[in-house]
């Protein structure tokens, strides 16, 4: 089953608030089967709000409806939606009584203008609002049926979870596929690259749809299947087997926490030592909750006396080599594992840009060591795009490095959060 | 003038990304004197795309789509586009020439599949794109003309920034109303507590319109005015008096770079020691191109035993007063500005959540102390908030606090880049 999706506000044409209950609903609705055949966003004007709502009935046969529902005069649902099903509004007395009591429970009479969220088309059901002013509305004919919700997110996702989605589930009943849905996130490949890896697995009517989804640091390869299980199992190994040098991991989880995880198993410490990502990776790893659990720290040694005095870098290696370089980068890592006595440490020193760039070492250009109970692994890497994507890049790929080197390395502690010195 | 924009994805209707681009360009455009009639998102549908491309010709003469142009198979812009146009794709070669060199400056050949992207309806025009493999491309007919933009918002936002907009001026010289706009940004205050502050001062029908605009770690206000550059003036002025507590920059400079500006003036140089925040601030000063020339790096004290070792914390001060606390926020910038031999510091220790909160220091406290020139002062906040929002909080108030500290400091070196060692 298909629904469309209409949001209404000049604010969000505008881009003074970004339109979160779009993506939201869509999220929701595929979960359950539903897909989203389109997304209109107009302005708050009758006129358009109308023929946005018949439009979207003659696709569709079904129209969710976010915004205009408040007390102002630019909130035009209510006479949009009523023209489109040629019903006259009334005002509603429960309605009306449900809104006096939300003001009277904060100590205050309802304010005359609160009166047009009580109007009701005629034959429309109300569908009850326990977290704001504005009820949702149902309306209906031949066409099909509209839903229109107030626009504040919080109310706005009550409403979809608590009423919309079970009354579209009873009125679909059986006409609902399940949705079974694998995905494999990848970095250090591009999204071409990733494609002509996979060219023969992707088959336009195949049970499976495949989806490319591109990041700055990574593509998510998204796998579904509608009513069909055994194929996305099947679909998932190959996938599986053929971008295994790229998958970082499944689902949800983001590199940092795969890579927390993975010292979590091992009952191993992690310490960073940054230059060109300036505290990146360290934001990244303490975005993850519990990270104090495997995480204790680090230096930004951004400026090169730093990486001389506090990781005691070697001077000459500087002077000779440059601060990005090979043998900075494993100074770095092999100093930070030492000074903070942990068992895993990473090291990043590289050329962000706009400026600093030479002929040799050109903007993008990136030293990453990692270092695993004193095995020190250096990589040199050189990375499209400004100053924000190198670093991105930058950040993903030592957390890239440094989860294959533990995939690696012999784990001597499995089971349990046992943090220690390595000898 | 007024144009309607067309985002093409599969991946924005499912939710899984959520549609940014529609949001900025309407703010660009808007600060132009452009409006957006409408916006809808299609899937990777070529008949979807085409049809809706039609029709945004018809009622507003001018499209802008975003997405679709990428290489794979289920990118469909270019066809859908091709066919509104009545026109054929045929492949260009200076376009192919461009990505393959782009390739080639990553020591890669270019993978066959992006042929796709050098395919070009006839009689479009190439929209170069330096930032990535897919040129944008304008389409002309007697309804008006189509842009065609890549979907990656970096590429997206530098493609309209530096061709789109400036083409579609010169094509509506003289129809497009000057707009002028100012936009203060404010931390430290809430939306409501903002409204009230100023509620005296916004008026419906002005000539300048007021619009507030929420984020995580502070309010922007944007003062708008069309063709009545006195009214914005007296406006600005009004607003800067009332608001001057908590008005950290002008524009569209972020704090870490205003902090960079005034750190810069003075000839001194910043220093970071980051708990809770993980390196969430050093990232953000080094986001800042150019700012190695007033920042040094700093310590990551995720762990207390790094705040002992490498900040030289007292460990009676840990143990009596724990770490979330004046005496260890204090100690941490002063030892930080010491041990890095700058002028300035700062120091962020506190409880982001989930865990960690106790009755006495729920979820959101931090302690945040900044040392400017030996003088340390340490503040106390309650961030309301889960762990992400917590952490912005405090970034944001720590270089607030350090803004702040500086201003009111009487500077002994102006002009210049004088990096040295406080006395």
């Amino acid at each position: 089953m298909r629904v469309e999706v209409l949001t209404i506000g000049s604010e969000l044409l505008r881009g003074d608030v970004v339109d979160l209950n779009g993506a939201w609903l869509g999220r929701r609705l595929r979960a359950t089967g539903i897909d989203v055949g389109r997304r209109v966003t107009v302005p708050d004007d009758e006129t358009q709000i109308r023929a946005a709502i018949d439009d979207a009935l003659e696709r569709a046969g079904a129209v969710i409806c976010s915004g205009g529902l408040g007390p102002t005069t630019d909130d035009r649902t209510r006479e949009a939606a009523a023209a489109a099903f040629g019903a006259a509004l009334h005002s509603d007395e429960g309605v009306l009584d449900s809104i006096r009591a939300r003001f009277a429970a904060r100590g205050i009479s309802m304010p005359d203008i609160n009166r047009r969220q009580a109007q009701v088309p005629a034959g429309a059901r109300v569908l009850p609002n326990r977290h704001g002013t504005a009820p949702g509305l149902l309306l209906e004919d031949a066409r099909g049926l509209a839903v229109l919700l107030p626009g504040v997110p919080h109310e706005f996702e009550r409403l979809v979870d608590e009423i919309v989605i079970p009354l579209l589930h009873e009125r679909w009943a059986g006409r609902l596929p399940r949705i079974d849905r694998a995905v494999l996130r990848t970095t250090g490949i591009s999204e071409s690259q990733l494609m002509e890896a996979v060219h023969d697995l992707v088959a336009p009517a195949a049970p499976v749809q495949v989806g490319f989804l591109p990041h700055v640091a990574g593509v998510d390869v998204h796998l579904t299947a509608h009513q069909d299980a055994p194929a996305l199992e099947r679909a998932g190994a190959a996938f599986r087997t053929r971008l295994a040098p790229w998958v970082y991991a499944e689902g949800e989880v983001d590199l940092a926490g795969c890579v927390g995880l993975a010292l979590l198993e091992r009952g191993w410490m992690l310490a960073v030592a940054e230059s060109c990502t300036g505290g990146l990776i360290g934001q990244q790893v303490t975005a993850v909750p519990g990270s104090s659990a495997w995480f204790v720290g680090g230096w930004i040694t951004y400026a090169d006396a730093a990486k001389v005095r506090d990781l005691g870098v070697d001077p000459e290696t500087l002077a000779h080599d440059g601060a990005v370089s090979e043998g900075v980068a494993r100074q770095m890592a092999a100093s930070a594992r030492r000074r903070a006595g942990v068992e895993c440490a990473l090291a990043v020193t590289g050329i962000a840009g706009p400026g600093g760039g030479t002929p040799d070492k050109p903007v993008g250009t990136v030293w990453i060591a990692v270092d695993v109970r004193g095995a020190v692994q250096a990589q040199h890497f050189r990375f499209p795009g400004g100053r924000l994507e190198v670093r991105e890049r930058a950040a993903q790929a030592a957390l890239r490095m440094l989860q294959r080197a533990m995939m690696s390395a012999e784990p001597t502690v499995t089971g349990g959060v046992a943090p220690g010195v390595d000898p």
